[in-house]
């Protein structure tokens, strides 16, 4: 994991993170060569949790664009596969750096196009589509895709043929030799890649602090179908709308054991309805529902399909359990199955709901209880696995937190590879590929978080934030002084409006003095002949305020003083 | 799960848990006989997510207290063990009832005395020690206490004769046949109490999600052991200063394996001075040292021991990854012992600074990775055990989110108690124990949470805290228009202050916008001649103004009006 020196030839490719190394999500990678790019997936992040109010993360284009111009020569987008954080950016950044073509698999191609239609203002994108086995040539790249398994079909590696040597993008991805209705890992084209001199594989690393080896989904479907098998009553299943094999698992058993399902929640009916058409998901003719009509059906026949498992608020699963949903109430002999893991951040709410649902009478199946969801990701057997079949001379972790990442090196090690060889770099870092070397620049390029907040994309910044944690804290407390220009006088008494602070009703004493406080301030200033300096006498009454309004009750509300002269 | 028919004899007990059923931690209960009371536990809890500012949460007394005016006969207060959850609460809770008589074991005592010198206006605490074995009389209640292994020394159980029977309260509890440096758990004592008819078991319901069983201190030990045989620079463990076995387990490995034993932070030196002095926790002469004295010892001859495993702002361990602690950077080498769980809320948190830490260098060693850490909870089979070994003819699980409860109950009907002789209550529920039943009331109790934000207790409401949550999504937005009380007319241009919403300067645009705005709603109806309806004013300044931010940012900041006659 040391540097290692400057390559000695001249010309070398350079791999430049914008998001996604040192994370979770928000996945974009750079391949660059004599100012030609080639960019790797455009995804979205999410907030972290010092970010209140901000509804995603996406990568900044800066290095590529400065001062309204493109920078560099853009090959193409290519595209790993259909999770936003793989293609979630795409309508913010692709019309800003000339709207390059993309290369997607039919599904990826789908859902893009889907979500492009919430942008009506962004141009027309120009997708081909590609598949396993197929080659495309882009400048001085030439790729073939390769089929991986992930948990949303059409899942895609790269195999990149550059002048500096061959690399291995292995995209998101698990080995899984039995899933259900996809075809398994393709393990004759990976080891046949493990023949053709690869010099880079970068690998997934979002398992690498896992230990052995995901589950099949065989496995799941197994435990899933217990719960059909013994379910008296209606079963209602939350997951990830973009867990398309997940939905399909659960329209089969619902077939199997008679059950119609009615399909709930925009994001799921869209998602289902795009994978039916490319025949993702497969489902007899009556099998489909819409959920008015499970009104008319015994609870044995219904299985009510939505997302929700993380408490999103307007999740189906929040509307449901807060009793706001139009076609279903929580009755005794549900089973709730939540089939999707937590997202760090959202612990405490999934436990609030499932108290909840447990409250209303409901079973609740959990993914903790019993192996009802498998992650997407491959863990460490599995990557030592992939780096034992593609046997390349350099590796880079790719896609993770800071840990994961160092922990997919240390795998890489354990197989053999020399320290040197390995590379752990994070977003912005530029890592110098050349014949016979790797190794990090010294230089770094821009990739700091842009925010996206309602029709704002990259307006809020540290001081917006720093001001929205602030506020939540202990909230705010205008002082407003109105000050006669001729007398120095303050009139009336000045208002006072606050916020999050206290229970004004409750608190009149402190109101009071706080008052009496701020007139003093004023008036000794003011009345003292000559200018006043308005500026001094609002950090007066910012500062003693505040320290008065601490020792009074040990909390620090945002003070903002104005001054009226009339 | 039912609610049994209505004791048939008029005397019966009132069981009223006032906090820690339906959550985990604020653990205090009543129980209630001819209106004598008797409490048992008198813990905080943290904060839930939307409750911004907050420092911990607090049982209601409003049931014991109204008016002023103490409602019933306080016999006393019972603590099981000295965690916060359990003790946290009497500082703010005792001088309003009367300061009852306390009983707890010698280091549960010690740690709420030290506790209570940071509340010096407080009475002073009458506290006099129970051991295992024990026997008291309060009122018609005969207590007797038992042993349990839990993760702090000194953790008792209660057996409670009753004029309608026994009651075992098993406090917080796992089974461990080998902890280290304590005695394993009493099954004798356990097994007797099966034998002495009991009727009521009210049992630890935490880990009742968790299936098999807890992992025993002995396993934990032997992992511990592996990092220290294998670490060659400092060893850095951070864990909660209240899992004073960790603390000694640490000590202990260090003593083994040379190295001295630096231990900062205050709470942290706090416990292990009260620990040492009960001889809870033992050291050798010189093993312990001040943090400073760190720099005078080579590498693999230095453990520091501080809290912060759960990424705490202001904890040892994030103090050393910032930069700022005084004694200790990390360095290439470190290694850094994560020996706690992560409470649900932290996990980001934690993340960050786990990746932090990797960047610095160092080996971070967590219990996800290894079994380094064991909760203090019994898990299913212990649980399962417990209720074969006492042998209640009813079962009442406490302390636990609601899941935790009832899959508690469903542990103890698999034991084959009848469903209607299981309770599953929260908090604020009234139930009746008889010689031959068990129910729930309508009637419930007063138990909302009482919060505690700096020197205010109760006075953070729904509405501070609806205001709070408001504030930090999109931050707030004042308006102050002075109108001229004789004309009407604005006096200069509205005054705009603004905080977490959008950087102004660069929203020149969006609020010379705004003030026009403003300045025709206030003029039309001001203009009109007449008496002014202010409030209809400062109303449509609201809606407008709110209306016209969000159509160009798609944010709702909260808006607050002023408008000052001149």
């Amino acid at each position: 994991m040391k540097k290692a020196n400057m390559p000695a030839q001249q010309k070398s490719l350079q791999i430049i993170p914008l998001g996604g190394l040192g994370e979770v999500g928000r996945n974009m990678m750079l391949l660059e060569y004599e100012d030609n790019v080639l960019i790797i997936d455009a995804g979205v992040g999410f907030p972290q949790e010092d970010m209140p109010g901000v509804d995603f993360i996406i990568p900044s284009i800066d290095y590529l664009k400065k001062g309204g111009k493109l920078q560099k020569k853009i090959l193409g987008l290519v595209i790993t596969h259909g999770h936003y954080d793989h293609i979630g950016a795409i309508p913010y950044l692709l019309g800003k750096i000339g709207n390059p073509h993309v290369f997607a698999s039919p599904l990826t191609k789908a859902i893009i196009l889907r979500r492009q239609e919430d942008f009506p203002n962004q141009p027309k994108l120009n997708i081909s589509i590609v598949n396993p086995k197929d080659k495309i040539e882009l400048g001085p790249f030439k790729l073939e895709f390769f089929a991986q398994v992930h948990n949303i079909p059409d899942t895609l590696g790269i195999f990149i043929s550059t002048p500096v040597g061959n690399i291995v993008h292995t995209g998101d991805f698990k080995f899984d030799q039995n899933p259900i209705y996809s075809p398994p890992t393709d393990f004759a084209s990976l080891e046949e890649m493990g023949k053709r001199n690869v010099s880079l594989l970068m690998s997934d690393s979002t398992g690498a602090e896992e230990f052995g080896h995901s589950f099949s989904e065989e496995v799941i479907m197994k435990n899933l179908e217990e719960i059909f098998k013994n379910a008296k009553g209606r079963i209602i299943a939350a997951t990830f709308s973009s867990l398309i094999n997940r939905v399909q698992q659960i329209i089969a058993l619902s077939e199997k054991y008679g059950r119609k399902v009615a399909i709930d929640g925009y994001s799921m009916r869209t998602n289902v309805e795009i994978s039916k058409k490319l025949g993702y998901i497969k489902s007899q003719k009556n099998t489909l529902i819409k959920p008015a009509q499970i009104a008319d059906l015994p609870d044995q026949k219904v299985t009510f399909l939505g997302t929700g498992a993380q408490g999103e608020e307007s999740a189906v699963l929040m509307r449901i359990v807060n009793r706001e949903h139009r076609f279903i109430r929580i009755k005794k002999g549900d089973s709730i199955i939540f089939s999707s893991s937590v997202i760090p951040g959202n612990e405490r709410t999934v436990q609030v709901l499932k108290d909840e649902l447990y409250r209303q009478g409901a079973k609740v199946f959990h993914y903790k209880m019993m192996d009802i969801h498998a992650g997407g990701h491959a863990q460490r057997d599995e990557l030592k696995r992939m780096i034992e079949i593609i046997r390349p001379k350099f590796f880079m972790p790719i896609h993770g937190q800071f840990s994961m990442l160092f922990n997919h090196a240390e795998v890489a090690e354990s197989c053999g590879l020399p320290k040197e060889n390995v590379i752990v770099a994070e977003n912005g870092q530029i890592i110098i590929l050349g014949q016979k070397s790797i190794s990090l620049s010294k230089r770094t390029v821009e990739s700091n978080l842009v925010m996206v907040d309602g029709l704002g994309v990259g307006d809020v910044g540290e001081v917006v934030l720093r001001d929205r944690q602030n506020l939540s804290k202990d909230g705010m407390f205008v002082v407003i002084v109105v000050v006669d220009r001729m007398t120095g006088k303050v009139r009336n008494s000045p208002d006072i409006i606050s916020r999050g602070f206290v229970y004004l009703k409750e608190s009149k004493e402190l109101l009071y003095n706080t008052r009496k406080r701020v007139v003093g301030i004023v008036e000794k200033a003011a009345g003292s002949g000559g200018a006043v300096n308005w500026i001094y006498v609002k950090d007066e009454i910012r500062n003693k305020v505040g320290d008065f309004l601490y020792a009074k009750t040990e909390r620090r509300p945002m003070i903002l003083p104005v001054v009226i002269e009339v």
